[in-house]
């Protein structure tokens, strides 16, 4: 029986993306041109199927990077000069706040407890930044941020551009984004897609600071700035021979997506996220890592399993199902399961079986 | 009949290399996580083989990026803190130029026309450049630079590091590595893999001016600066999850021409490249756009058409081979020609036989 992966990504493909791939490779889509019609007529497609799978307003822009780490990186260097401000959750909302510093931001931070949200009523932001970086999902901890917060955020702090980190909600979670500036992810997670493809999204705003920093003699990088980003994606084209394969699957698990709506996908989501806290609530040994459960993310399910990993992970592989340790110092006394579209309910509540 | 295409890249897949994409999905390589050893040994893997192939010193250190344009970037940001210097001979050399202003460096520059070599006896390097950038293959003009002419100015400039572009030339170039610093290329030309990654190879002086550079407070970049980059390689990782099929496909077609003997592929280019300048030369309407013989690139042949330009191409791709147009401003009245690895003998004389 073939491996099933619930790895919080890269994680189980998504199941027509073998299929498309083969088609793409009989119809020669890696050899073509990435200046010709051909290759527009495809970035145009993912543009729209994506925008519409997550309601993205037209005026934002897409652009396609390497990888959610890159975006972090263009972030930093197109949405601020000086002051950059982190709330950290986890290892990859740090990794954010470490692009910052690396980059040589003054980057200010407020931390909480790995596995804990954060108590937003309580935190000022004292820096005055030109941009707040926010890890609505973390892929390490399972912590969620309800989108609200993130919103809230913004009003409290309109001069400041907001960046959220969707790497593992996405298509999941919904976000409106005329109540934030950039989003970003990739699709080796959600769409269950080969790694090497990250996803930009970002308003007019993030574009004027880029303009600015550039007028004022910053630095704000060379071929994936955002403004010679846009030139290119105006002309639905990128600045390098980008990741084309990436960029076509990406379009048709979009489609996919759309097929089985967003609002099913959704709740299928919930039902599975369901299935796997409750069985986990109620089992003595092994039990949610998030307690709260309003921070309880619906796609990262943590979950301690003690000194008794490595016989829960192979006891899925005996059935196989592979599901992720848990991150950084609790890689041996977690487990991370991912819930994303492309898992289904019945492997889902194998799972549940299997440790029962 | 299936097209074959001719174009500069990308370019026509390696033939193994649909079989490859399929086994690989067969097997999960797509979902594997890139710390895990499954991994670790596909990054051996590709680096021995890369290696043995391209005949790299084992000190050299591979990192993997995701374009060589990136590669550009990095390069500018690792191996210089304030005065490059360029030797521009087409659009790609152009945009390393550009590169490295973009990024703020004071660029030097000694440019020829397009279609012509340099005269390396007279030019004088006087900004006392800490990085030398060379493009060794123009992909837009189709001119070639000997790698001895590359060895003499790092002779003659022992102060500077050497970067050589070697994009559309890699593994055909016979590059000595120890009379260079770095070279980097992409994956969809010469190796005849899907877009979406480029492969730097940096020597230990790099290592040491990244080094020195962090230590003295200059900006050497977040995730892919050149001391993350080998951290993470050392451990035959990456620094974020990179496109893992792609450094399994690498190792495949590296093993593949390893198979076929480095020798015999020079050869076999070296025979193809001749029929087809040799055919331009006796033509009498369309003729080799680089004059001189010894400037004219193996790999990439441009050919001037003058205003049959759309016609010769259509007549070539009713016979289902496609060509690349010129580039820029020559867009219009040249084609270019690929010789790469996986095209045929037989492919190449029927391109002749068609425009006889």
């Amino acid at each position: 029986m073939n491996k099933i992966y619930f790895t919080p990504g890269p994680t189980e493909l998504y199941p027509e993306a073998r299929r498309d791939i083969d088609e793409a490779l009989k119809n020669k889509v890696c050899s073509i041109n990435h200046r010709s019609t051909e290759f527009m007529d495809i970035y145009k497609n993912t543009v729209y199927s994506l925008k519409k799978l997550m309601n993205i307003p037209d005026d934002f822009h897409i652009f396609f990077l390497s990888s959610a780490t890159e975006c972090m990186d263009r972030i930093i260097q197109n949405c601020s000069e000086k002051r950059t401000f982190h709330f950290v959750n986890g290892a990859f909302a740090d990794r954010f706040y470490k692009t910052a510093s690396d980059l040589k931001r003054e980057a200010a931070v407020v931390k909480t407890d790995y596995g804990t949200g954060f108590n937003f009523s309580g935190i000022e932001i004292q820096n005055d930044p030109e941009l707040i970086c926010v890890t609505q999902n973390e892929t390490s901890t399972g912590v969620t941020i309800d989108p609200q917060n993130i919103y809230d955020i913004k009003e409290q702090n309109p001069g400041a551009l907001i960046a959220v980190d969707i790497v593992t909600s996405a298509p999941y979670v919904k976000i409106d984004f005329n109540k934030i500036d950039c989003a970003f992810f990739s699709v080796q997670k959600g769409f269950g897609l080969p790694a090497g493809l990250g996803v930009l999204i970002v308003n007019a705003k993030c574009i004027r600071k880029a303009e600015y920093l550039k007028s004022s003699g910053a630095g704000i990088g060379s071929y994936h700035n955002f403004l010679t980003l846009l030139e290119n994606a105006e002309k639905y084209q990128t600045s390098e021979t980008p990741n084309v394969l990436g960029i076509y699957l990406l379009g048709k698990v979009s489609d996919y997506l759309n097929g089985r709506g967003i609002d099913t996908v959704r709740s299928e989501t919930e039902e599975k996220s369901d299935l796997l806290y409750g069985f986990f609530e109620r089992n003595t040994e092994f039990t949610p890592f998030v307690k709260k459960v309003s921070d309880r993310s619906k796609t990262i399910i943590v979950i301690e399993t003690g000194n008794r990993q490595t016989e829960v992970k192979k006891k899925l592989s005996d059935n196989n199902i592979l599901v992720g340790s848990g991150y950084g110092k609790l890689k041996e006394s977690q487990i991370r399961i991912a819930n994303f579209p492309m898992h289904k309910a019945e492997d889902v509540k194998r799972i549940t079986e299997i440790l029962s």
